[in-house]
């Protein structure tokens, strides 16, 4: 490594060092690697034309979350989160994407030839579209996450999957609720929606007409299929960085209304004062180091790439840093590609592990300039607390997670 | 509609209009329609936790490319198409991922763990890595399409899918294949590589050392997920723009040669002059209108987003334009988001169907300039032929699709 040009080494930023010879095994040794073929062959199957599958080897599942009744039960909650662990760019694979629910285990079976989308209230056309009429008007393809405003890690948790796995992030193809509302025509005084999907105790959410004329869309398309049932099958609102709550699923009517309403979803904001209602909805600025995350084991000292994902209801995240020394000093990390608004984004730090005990934490700033906070700030900004805070929703604090001098990772929040 | 205001129709471009009274037949009507809600619930399983399934009403699937053995023979050639027709935004579902191969149906089952890639031939240290080694280096996560370089339509193609259907786009995540190749220390001469993946003949690509370091990757990671068996599981080389059978699946050895190597993979290039075999390599500027296509049936006259697909092997797609009338006029589309480098990029146009029969094209231009030539001009440039032309690999000519009177779609290759 020692006589390598520094040109040749491009990729080695932040003073980590690819270090080959020293710890990743064989990978200087001579090629005298095993190469021989696999022992076995997939068969050719129906499955295998029409729509693959995973390898057996990859067994990666959702969760039921941390604390939560075991969907076993059919209980109201069923919250079952992802497998941020062994995420890799930004997708969530529509197979793995999070689920929170307050209303049961149940999907509803939709026929989407007999849905129907209603927009009615205080507008000047009430109307009401199939799906393929939706389909037939001009549409949007955004990359937007959506996470759950309980999304948050405690002492007990121990993997990046119990922590924040409830948020995922998918390419979503819809129309824009300001087209239909502009078809529809708002009427003076209609500042607020209620949007109802098909649920048993017909969940609903209020959402002001400045965010639903902004950047919200009616969704029948995600990851370039149609909209998973346990995502909304067949349509699905998606209204960007606000709370998972508000992304109602299933959709069938949206009612312009003259004020906020209190409806089933909005147990989290018992405010009726629309300016912080709404305020209360926006995911803040969010960050986690994935890899290596609680749980998983670093085979010895020497180079590794910290990977992890950072987002914000805000916007686009600008900035990522990482410490390596519990948050006392912090350096930039990279960020893959373009970061999108209202997206994970998946960010990167080359990282020499010397094999000592250390602290890695992540922390992400957003196009507006909103930090993402300590657990202690953050503990104070919810709850005036001191010494030992206790956040609750929205809680968008630091992840520290501890690494051992025997390369075992463990959630440090104490 | 008529009292509509201006403004509030922004979304309507190119004179097209949104005719909602007219031909979205219940969207002006009083909000009757039915709001009853599903008739049934998908019961909660094990596979509503862990991993989840699309719904039972989605049916899209691939199918054994046109004019193909049936992979039910598991002949030597493999050719699934995937359903273009129903995609939408850039991604295409890994299990709907098209798969070309002429090797068979049978696909390697390999346990990652006990995989290696060997790097090895003109390098000053040869190297082999595990898989766990590999997803220890830096990464990087790209947008990228591949695509089977005998993706062309003919004259007895009905759909979108039979004609396209042998390209899709993923995110991949994975090492630039300079990485690795800069810790070998490439020697001088050093201007080619096979790339050899795991199969029973042993299939192997000639790569320029030119495009290995500049922009090929070494993925392990695909949509969020890892590489799917069918693609390459655990890894597979993405050669950006390049023809789909340099993309190596299942890739354990990459030597580093002197020349151009001729192997199993190049019989479509019958050529050893280096610069030819390298030009001949990249898939050119293409587009193709995936709604409405062949076999969709428009339900009457009126508004409709004319929806598609473009992409180039020269990379980002700058332009595309659409064709109401043969090709005789055309119109600038929108395109959705950033037009990444060799990836797919969705583009649309607003068009309202006066209902008399015409003739829809697109075209797309390039960042270097190439633009997407005619079937003419295609077939001229293939062959030297002139009325009738007969093209072979790397048609990239335009697609014209027919409408008839009654609403009918048909491919209008003559």
């Amino acid at each position: 490594m020692g006589s390598k040009k520094s040109d040749r080494r491009e990729f080695l930023k932040q003073g980590a060092a690819l270090a080959g010879g020293m710890t990743l095994g064989a990978a200087t040794n001579s090629a005298t690697g095993q190469l021989e073929g696999p022992e076995a062959f997939i068969q050719g199957t129906d499955e295998l034309v029409g729509y693959g599958k995973r390898s057996r080897f990859v067994t990666s599942e959702r969760i039921a979350h941390g604390g939560r009744p075991s969907p076993d039960t059919f209980g109201l909650d069923f919250h079952i989160a992802a497998p941020l662990q062994d995420s890799v760019g930004v997708i969530t694979p529509s197979s793995l994407h999070y689920i929170g629910t307050t209303r049961g285990a149940y999907v509803p079976d939709i026929d989407p030839d007999k849905h129907r989308l209603m927009i009615h209230g205080m507008v000047d056309r009430p109307l009401v579209f199939t799906m393929e009429e939706l389909k037939r008007l001009p549409s949007v393809t955004r990359l937007h996450f959506i996470e759950c405003a309980g999304n948050r890690a405690n002492r007990r948790h121990t993997t990046v999957q119990e922590t924040h796995g409830m948020t995922s992030c998918a390419e979503w193809t819809g129309v824009l609720l300001s087209t239909l509302l502009e078809e529809a025509g708002v009427q003076e005084g209609g500042d607020w929606l209620v949007v109802e999907g098909v649920e048993e105790v017909k969940g609903a959410s209020s959402i002001p007409m400045t965010k639903a004329m902004d950047d919200c869309l009616l969704c029948y398309g995600m990851n370039g299929e149609a909209v998973r049932p346990q995502q909304g099958f067949p349509l699905r609102l998606v209204a960007p960085g606000f709370e998972g709550i508000f992304n109602t699923k299933w959709v069938r009517r949206i009612k312009v209304v003259d004020q906020y309403y209190m409806t089933y979803n909005d147990f989290g904001h018992l405010t009726q004062d629309p300016v912080n209602a709404a305020l209360g909805y926006q995911i803040g600025p969010k960050s986690v180091i994935t890899c290596p995350s609680g749980g998983q084991q670093l085979p010895g000292p020497g180079f590794y790439e910290v990977s992890g994902l950072a987002w914000s209801g805000g916007g686009a995240v600008s900035r990522v840093e990482v410490s390596t020394d519990g948050g006392q000093t912090w350096m930039d990390a990279d960020i893959r590609g373009t970061a999108q608004r209202m997206a994970h984004t998946r960010f990167s730090f080359n990282w020499e592990w010397d094999g000592s005990e250390c602290e890695l934490q992540s922390r992400c700033t957003d196009e507006i300039g909103q930090l993402q906070p300590s657990r202690a700030q953050a503990g104070e900004f919810f709850n005036q607390s001191g010494s030992q805070p206790r956040v609750r929703g929205q809680d968008n604090s630091i992840q520290p997670w501890r690494i051992e001098s025997d390369g075992s990772v463990h959630n440090a929040i104490a």
